[in-house]
């Protein structure tokens, strides 16, 4: 099977705009660009946090530093008014492993929750894109002991979403089904 | 006076928890600590994005990279279901120079604004804080040749919020007039 974590190898070789191959984070990208040029939403991943050891201030550089882990999820904007916030995860086996979602990242989908916003998971998994709600990852979570999402949870509770090479993971399609469970 | 951007090169010699300084980008800081803390809205500063040049994978450690300039507002969030954004200006002058405002980010403005977000500049200027919508930036430029905005726009069409060493700048109490005006 082509999973799109096997696809990113290929894709590091030969950058072009029109080879930006399949992995999860380009179809999110496209998508977006896709959105924002269209006016149907606003939304945009956010800077990977990074901490500031040393700067050579004579050549504006940046000279030693380190990657943060992000205590929100990677993407966020508006898209009709609403809030929307999600993570991108993919995983090659029949299950999201729940070490995927860090503890405050569940914290925070908790919070977004009680305030009205939008936030969700944008899974790929067997080839196929779904929306995993915040509600619904908080509420497996809660009810069970296992370590890993099954694919039959996400198959079942989640919103399935089209993509293609050309247009990206096309996931507005899903937000209003989203918005009217909220 | 004593202005935040001066009180700001005090607050580097003397890096306590209690002494954070009054400078705005750390009243901001205090208020979305609050606000979380207090379940009052979930609002977050952006990572400032940077670019990686070079990575010492063997160190996991960035030994070159240069920040770039963002394309969007610094601050964003969710309060009361709505999508809320924001970037921090300041001045010691008695305008605020619009060179302050990168174009592609009244672009952003503008786009924000078409999906009902609420999107607003907080200006701390005469040592006063103040909520500008970006409609009303947007209709300044619009209507203005003028390369700065002057304290007697921010005074009229502003939202003045209060901010105090303990409680940061309270801009919430502004969020809610400005809804209704949206």
């Amino acid at each position: 099977m082509n999973y799109p974590n096997n696809i990113k190898k290929e894709y590091n070789k030969r950058v072009t705009y029109g080879n930006r191959g399949m992995d999860l984070e380009n179809l999110i990208n496209m998508a977006n660009e896709t959105y924002i040029d269209n006016n149907i939403a606003i939304i945009y991943k956010k800077p990977t946090p990074i901490g500031i050891v040393k700067v050579d201030y004579s050549k504006s550089k940046i000279t030693e530093a380190y990657y943060k882990s992000p205590s929100t999820l990677d993407y966020n904007g508006v898209y009709k008014g609403y809030y929307i916030e999600f993570d991108a995860k993919s995983t090659t086996k029949p299950f999201l492993p729940l070490s995927n979602i860090a503890a405050h990242q569940l914290k925070h989908i908790e919070r977004v929750l009680n305030h009205g916003g939008i936030i969700f998971l944008l899974i790929m998994i067997y080839d196929e894109c779904y929306i995993l709600s915040g509600k619904n990852v908080l509420d497996f979570i809660a009810s069970n002991k296992r370590k890993s999402i099954p694919y039959e949870y996400i198959k079942d509770k989640g919103i399935k979403v089209p993509y293609s090479y050309l247009k990206g993971v096309e996931y507005i399609k899903g937000l209003d089904t989203l918005i009217k469970e909220n």
